[in-house]
């Protein structure tokens, strides 16, 4: 791949929903083409793009199309097949960020032990393959704690907290009966995240933290910059940095963080993409999560990650788009619609971004 | 057309260029969907968009189907012809602006007319349909005077500049022995412009003035907010309001001043459609000039018009846009570029919004 990928050439994204529709968007600023591979035959982000390849991720046939018209390929969400991207990169492709971000993120107990190991503290936890391991393991964590199936799963699903020793084996089939890892109870009084990007070269930028609140584990309400003491803003920065170098990370990432009351951080979980607690960047810093991450896997500088006013992300789920009209017509709301053809309960169909004044 | 028009709507584009591809973008956001009609087979807004409809302008196929597809039709340039507007209109489309812009907007004797109608002040000027008319305006207007084509030329070309009577009449055959305009020299000593919008309600918005500076007839770079007068806005508010208000014009307007020494405006021309002294807006105000004409054309309410900050426009003419890589390096420096396939010397390839502080 040229080193930057000049005007013209062609981003491949895996992935058509409301992420790859933004990215698409992002490159067209930069004059970047693109391209989307996608099951679906009327995605959010193939209608606004050069070209839609629909097929099933593992369709050899769409694969070795979609390797042949990208100069480098991403993607939108983290459960990418493995096998999907091995079989882009044998086809020659250029695919960021890399596959070992992929195999960190899609399973819970590698990216924990991942995150340990570079440094990065989370909630203790221990493997469970199988409803008999649980016990022992509650036994050292203690109770309350959360069962999870080890891949998969988002938004809340896939998971149900043990709350007491009594059946909790029952758990396990509860979850599906999956290879899952069961986490201590994290006593966290908030959630906060760090938007983070490095580029091709090493070059590392930091978006300021975001102050997420989740409704029914779904992120409802996004505030940036989040309020935060130096020391706090300096512990993020840390963690963002251990994870992006230990992963010889390319593109944006999502570092999801509890903070504790004694103002400790633990990462809660990583997602190897743009995120939904960094779209406040599109109207509320200099270079948005969408152009950062085009930026970094087509090896172009960073741009400047400064906020430049405070900015109210609020998701609009299922029918909180049919306010369209209303949230139109008020004055520092910027609004963003992903052209999903059915509104569904709970589904994202659109944020807004409030901006409410300096930082 | 419901109005306003709900999400997933399409919005038609007549044109494929850069302002296209813009608007594209702009309309993608609010979760429009959008087909573009443009003879070329790869042109920079058909790589943004949902469909491209290859075909002329006045192809009845084309037209057919392309009114069928949307349910409003834009355009991105002022020398749509009349036919082709009469045509979609026949076939049902609604189309904004209307007619009457364009007619207005197409011959410059008409759009003087016009301005002079509604009390916007323009320099003086007299109907030149031969060589032998010009004399006798040349001397009702003084020398120098400026002979245009009253259709089309754009960018300085379609022009020349009588200096004196002897050989005048020979200017007519320089422009191309077309219907023609001579027009009064402007002592101006700044070109100004003012990006308006008008509502499907009649609602007006209008962005802060641009200060532009022109090279060989083209843009080269807009300072905006430009430094003026209270006075001076109110002069230019005024004129906007009685061009939007007598064309009953629905979209983005483009109006060129020429400020004169002793502070009075006159209108140079009007453009009916988004226009490049407004590109700082994408990086300067709160409302995009894109997503505003978008906005208007559906029937949305507008969005403020309120400037956050003062920026440097600089167009990308040429060889310009080869130092991509460095100018996305500029921190302060947000890059556009347009797609376009061929760099030609002063061809319009992208522009930079550069951020320079507080307004």
């Amino acid at each position: 791949m040229a080193t930057p990928l000049p005007p013209g050439s062609t981003v491949g994204i895996l992935g058509g929903g409301q992420l790859g529709r933004m990215l698409a968007l992002a490159a067209a600023r930069l004059g970047l083409d693109v391209v989307v591979l996608t099951p679906d035959e009327d995605s959010p982000a193939s209608r606004v793009v050069k070209q839609t390849i629909v097929g099933a991720y593992d369709d050899p046939v769409a694969l070795k199309a979609f390797a042949a018209a990208c100069d480098v390929i991403t993607y939108e969400f983290e459960n990418v097949p493995a096998d999907t991207v091995d079989a882009l990169m044998d086809l020659g492709a250029e695919v960021a960020p890399g596959p070992m971000a992929l195999a960190v993120a899609q399973d819970r107990v590698s990216e924990k032990t991942f995150l340990n190991a570079v440094g990065a503290p989370t909630v203790p936890f221990e493997a469970i393959d199988r409803a008999g391991d649980i016990p022992a393991a509650a036994k050292a964590l203690g109770h309350p704690a959360l069962l999870k199936t080890r891949r998969e799963g988002y938004d809340g699903k896939g998971q149900v907290w043990i709350e007491r020793s009594e059946g909790e084996t029952d758990a396990f089939s509860t979850i599906g009966g999956k290879p899952a890892i069961l986490e201590g109870r994290a006593d966290f009084v908030r959630e906060l995240s760090v938007i983070a990007a490095r580029g091709r070269d090493g070059e590392i930028a930091l978006y300021p933290l975001s102050d997420n609140h989740h409704e029914g584990g779904v992120l409802r309400r996004t505030l940036a910059p989040a309020e935060v003491s130096r020391a706090t803003a300096e512990q993020a920065e840390r963690i963002a940095i251990q994870i992006l170098t230990g992963l010889d990370y390319v593109g944006v990432m999502g570092v999801e963080l509890f903070e504790l009351a004694d103002g400790r951080l633990l990462v809660n979980e990583i997602a190897p993409r743009v995120h939904n607690t960094g779209h406040w960047t599109q109207d509320g810093a200099v270079t948005d999560q969408f152009e950062q991450h085009i930026r970094a896997v087509a090896g172009w500088p960073l741009g400047p990650t400064d906020a430049l006013r405070r900015v109210e992300m609020l998701n609009l789920l299922g029918e909180d788009a049919d306010a369209w009209a209303k949230l139109a017509s008020e004055p520092d709301t910027k609004i963003h619609l992903y052209g999903k053809r059915e509104t569904v309960a709970g589904r994202k169909m659109g944020h807004v971004n409030r901006l409410r004044g300096p930082v």
